[in-house]
């Protein structure tokens, strides 16, 4: 907030953080290529991370090479037009195929994500061969890093894991929240009232999503290398639980489908 | 862009535009309430506006009890357990009713956008009695918007109308964007390379849902009726043509579905 009043906020995309692999402190990289910016983190910010630094940095990194695809997924591989060896690695992330068509695997995640091919990602990963998977619990990465920046910094973050998804009914790709950690992923509305004292009617706002796409803004540029924002300015819901899986909408509570 | 090279976005809200009724000049009052603010409008600003109070300006507005429901929006909504005059807008402004389950409506609107209700509102509305109904055309909306504010300030911005959408797969609403103008909704990277040279997998992403859902950060708090947002920092590929209706996509290309 500004001292005149009104709503304002920031979002500062975090540069050289360099190419992440297995075993790297995320946290301690955040920190310090904030340094280099003549930044530090504060009470308060919202740390986006793209999931596919955290998957490298926790070792979810596959060679396509090795690699072992089963008949099913060859098969499967090629009536879709693609590499066998992706096809394997996004059936071992699936819990359950939803949709087969023109060369897209629409899957339904262990975790419990719908998106296109398990999420399994060839794109920034190192050398061509390579495809990273996601965290095994995307949550308890965000806490985990959350604990990290805590530690180093003294400050208390949140921090989001986000990931870029196809939806129904729209084109193009938006960045979601997976994984949450030390914020209420939605901000629930329910009983307040709008301007003329009404009930409102929009109820519950997945305000984590929201962040990750604010975050996308300044991460979008591949050639800049930008795996990491800062939210600075948004007042969110304390949480002390991680719960990015709250955003996971239950099959039987989905009206759309 | 700040001196030390970081990509930087600003999200403003803009406070003070008061209630706003029929024939009113949203640009203006948009205008205005930034002065009181002590701020203007910049070049490559995106300016996100909610779309009910364009509605408002429109004359978007029916009063309920002049509503008269058919025989069939009486059954539904016996069945549904809503007024039988909501349920009669939601009807007329349906262009297919997709799902009809839990006291709940999925339409697909007469513009293509698929919501619940048909996207009618009755939230921030005047008297409890009236319900706001989405613009006709509300890229053409923006676009008068659009120009208005290049006329009063000069200034070449992006406008985006916005609305909350419930999604599939998902929990919560967020805020999308209906009407663009300006700019081009989605960033096509088809081409281009990642860190490591290879093709990008993330090929489409579809910025003015996610500048709506950044915009929604700030506009959030309806006690302090905050229907416009200004975001500052983030370079749009301009266009000539109001194009929000390249964000609705065409059933036959859904995989999801």
């Amino acid at each position: 907030m500004t001292g005149s009043g009104e709503p304002r906020i920031e979002i500062i995309g975090v540069k050289g953080i360099g190419l992440v692999k297995e075993g790297d402190d995320l946290a301690k990289l955040i920190v310090e290529a904030l340094e280099r910016q003549g930044e530090t983190l504060r009470d308060g910010d919202i740390v986006v991370i793209a999931q596919v630094v955290v998957s490298k940095a926790e070792g979810r990194v596959v060679k396509l090479s090795e690699v072992k695809p089963s008949p099913y997924a060859r098969m499967l591989a090629e009536r879709l037009g693609k590499e066998a060896e992706m096809v394997e690695l996004i059936l071992r992330e699936a819990e359950e195929i939803l949709r087969m068509r023109n060369g897209h695997l629409i899957t339904r995640t262990r975790h419990g994500f719908v998106c296109a091919n398990s999420a399994v990602d060839l794109s920034n990963v190192s050398g061509g061969d390579a495809a990273a998977l996601l965290p095994l619990d995307v949550d308890r990465s965000a806490e985990h890093i959350r604990r990290r920046l805590r530690k180093l910094t003294g400050r208390r973050v949140a921090v989001i894991i986000s990931d870029t998804f196809g939806r129904p009914f729209r084109m193009g790709q938006v960045n979601v929240a997976l994984g949450v950690a030390g914020m209420e992923p939605i901000h629930d509305r329910r009983g307040e009232k709008d301007l003329y004292g009404r009930t409102l009617q929009v109820k519950e706002i997945a305000v984590a999503d929201e962040l990750a796409s604010a975050a996308e803004l300044v991460m979008g540029e591949a050639d800049e290398g930008i795996p990491v924002a800062i939210i600075r300015g948004y007042r969110f819901k304390a949480s002390r639980k991680p719960k990015g899986k709250v955003l996971i909408r239950p099959r039987d509570k989905d009206l759309f489908l």
